[in-house]
């Protein structure tokens, strides 16, 4: 059991609220990636992590990381990102740095009292540009970490007003041709911890207010483009209509059956119609779907089971279909053993707790993707709505949070000490 | 029996080409109302006309009529319309007109040859504007002598650039204001009747030639919205979702049903989802629903299924409906006794006839309204394509059609007599 005299998770409520107000508006959260709201979010965190015994660089890809040397060279690392998107919430990545700041401060409380080091090293990172939303990149610094990072395909970024991601870097004092270099940031770590709100209902339904991650889901996202044929709405009998509308149709309610058979999520998110008038038969129908599933066979046959049923709606209907790729990612699933940690985190401080999938990637995942062993912790989020200034999480909650994300940290150099 | 030797139905497909050549191009058809084009067209028929013993004139509304004078002030009209829509087809209109001119000359050599008169009047009319491109607001010129125009709204359209309907008709020479005064013109009459090629696909699919119709679809034209809420397509579970689309979706086959119980068809022709993105479910949905039935109580309760629909599928899945009105119309059917003339001219001809409803309306629909017992005559199109340069029939059909059409003008001019 941790010394939590020291944890002090109002602290971490009061210093959230402070930088709401520091780098928000009446819009929301204003802290984008590589900006002068995100330095001054930065400012705050580095200030704050002067009055500790830590070591704070900031690695090539532009990811600062706060070093609490420990006695071994193993290294537990607790992630999460400052940067928000526009308009954007006050707990999404945010809650994730100063709940890890709080951990820092215990454990440095804990066992720099009397000279000595934790067992193993802690090491807080505010990944950069996690949410993407300027250059339409997210995970950026997670993936340079990860080494998923391809710099040629990120030099040709932009953002609205043309300039570069390079050059916004190159602001910051980051080279983007060195931001694999940050890499050799994972080169010692044992495990990563993350936590984050949940941006879904799901633990609001439940009324819990904590849950561990199994995974983050793989995606695959696509359009599927049904022709029929024009005809007018007056003079085509029914029986003799290609309406590529009604193969579309009924693909919309079908998803609901082939995301309950595996386990997974389906979401027709965009409809366009040609001609798209009220006097024609619909003649070409283009939807987007979106699929996500823990596991990799169930997400394949997710996308089997979508293109079956929708050759099948369209011959129905003497109807052709043709499928354009979109977007693709494997599930990610993380440590078990840190699951099994994050359960029984979460138990210390609450009834009870629940394993879910996160549908939205992490930066956690880019870490779990290069090996290092990864666990993340949910709390409930309000209303289930995140990207939005009414994004919200009781401060109660929040205080939960904190304290599971301390007793989870324990767990985790326990662990390492025995691997 | 008409002495058919002084018909000539190849004349007719002749003519249909000359026009064609003299008032199309690589696009199609371009006799839109008001344009030169259109007056060239008349300027066709009007000295085709001066060939025969009728008297033409140009009624308050702008629509042509030649009068071949009976033995009876009782008239028998006969109508079409020489106007096109842009890169329209050679047969939409122009085939009923020029039908009617080959009719005409067949009445004037057999009752003038010996300076007598058909039993009853006979009119050939061209209306103006029936398709409305230009202006948005078809039959216009029929409408115009039904005394279903209403000229206060009709003094407000104006074209794409931005000329006037008003200052169009003063350009041929016509008041908008003395518009109405059109109504003259159906003051004797007695009936009416059309030929016109089907614009859709049943005689084609029938291997028929030619059809007798029924009467025009009455029409219920609504947007139908549904609102859900936006929720991250990852985040939310499939039970939890108020998925705007589903909704939609299940209606967009249920209007299979709803129209094979009520004997009508139903058309969603357009779309459109909110926010419209990959990666979010959607939170409102609207579609345009157009509803077509040949009676008034089975097309009442085709919208009310329709409402019911929406209202069901709606609360399934948490959403709400709105509904919005675009615009009505009700049936039409034509005359019994008359639709019994048609299937006999038509079995004078061919071996089989066939009725079926109008879906797009037509100048007969008015001409009907106003109180004159009318009918109709389908002659095949192919592919079931109009308003397309494509839009096509075969020429022995065309012939056929004008045989036919000459058979039911003496079978109606009997029937006037007999009433």
């Amino acid at each position: 059991m941790s010394n939590s005299s020291a944890l002090d998770p109002q602290r971490t409520v009061d210093e959230l609220k402070a930088l709401r107000t520091l780098t928000g508006d009446n819009n929301g959260a204003q802290r984008v990636a590589f900006t002068n709201k995100w330095m001054e979010a930065r400012a705050f965190l580095k200030k704050k992590l002067l009055e500790l015994p830590v070591e704070v660089i900031t690695d090539p890809a532009g990811n600062l990381w706060a070093t609490l040397k420990g006695e071994s060279e193993k290294e537990l690392l607790i992630g999460g990102h400052l940067d928000s998107v526009p308009n954007g919430g006050w707990l999404d990545g945010s809650l994730n740095v100063l709940a890890g700041l709080e951990v820092l401060r215990r454990l440095s409380a804990q066992y720099g009292a009397d000279g000595g080091k934790p067992p193993v090293t802690v090491r807080l990172v505010d990944w950069a540009d996690e949410e993407g939303a300027r250059f339409g990149r997210s995970l950026y610094g997670s993936s340079a970490a990860s080494g998923q990072l391809n710099v040629h395909e990120a030099a040709q970024l932009h953002d609205k007003d043309g300039v570069s991601l390079g050059d916004a870097l190159m602001n910051v004092g980051v080279l983007l041709a060195d931001a694999p270099k940050a890499s050799e940031q994972l080169k010692n770590a044992a495990a990563y911890l993350e936590l984050h709100i949940e941006q879904g209902p799901v633990l609001e339904g439940m009324d819990l207010p904590l849950g561990a991650v199994l995974g983050t889901f793989g995606v695959e996202r696509h359009t599927i483009t049904f022709h029929g044929q024009a005809a007018h709405s007056g003079s085509t009998p029914m029986n003799v209509r290609k309406d590529a509308l009604l193969a579309a149709g009924k693909l919309s309610a079908e998803i609901y059956t082939i995301a309950e058979r595996h386990g997974g999520v389906c979401t027709i998110g965009s409809v366009k119609t040609w001609p798209g008038i009220v006097t024609s038969v619909v003649e070409k129908c283009e939807i987007t779907l979106d699929q996500r599933n823990l596991d990799a066979d169930n997400l394949a046959a997710m996308w089997q089971g979508a293109q079956d049923a929708a050759q099948k709606f369209a011959e129905e209907g003497s109807c052709t279909v043709e499928f354009g790729h979109l977007w693709n990612i494997e599930p990610i699933p993380f440590d078990a053993e840190l699951i099994e940690a994050c359960d029984a985190a979460i138990l210390e401080v609450t009834p009870t707790s629940h394993r879910l999938p996160s549908g939205p990637l992490h930066d956690a995942a880019e870490v779990a993707r290069a090996g290092v062993p990864t666990a993340m912790l949910f709390v409930q989020s309000l209303y289930g709505i995140s990207h939005n200034k009414i994004e919200d999480t009781k401060e109660e909650h929040i205080k939960l949070s904190v304290e599971a994300l301390d007793r989870l940290t324990d767990k985790a150099i326990a662990w390492i000490q025995q691997h």
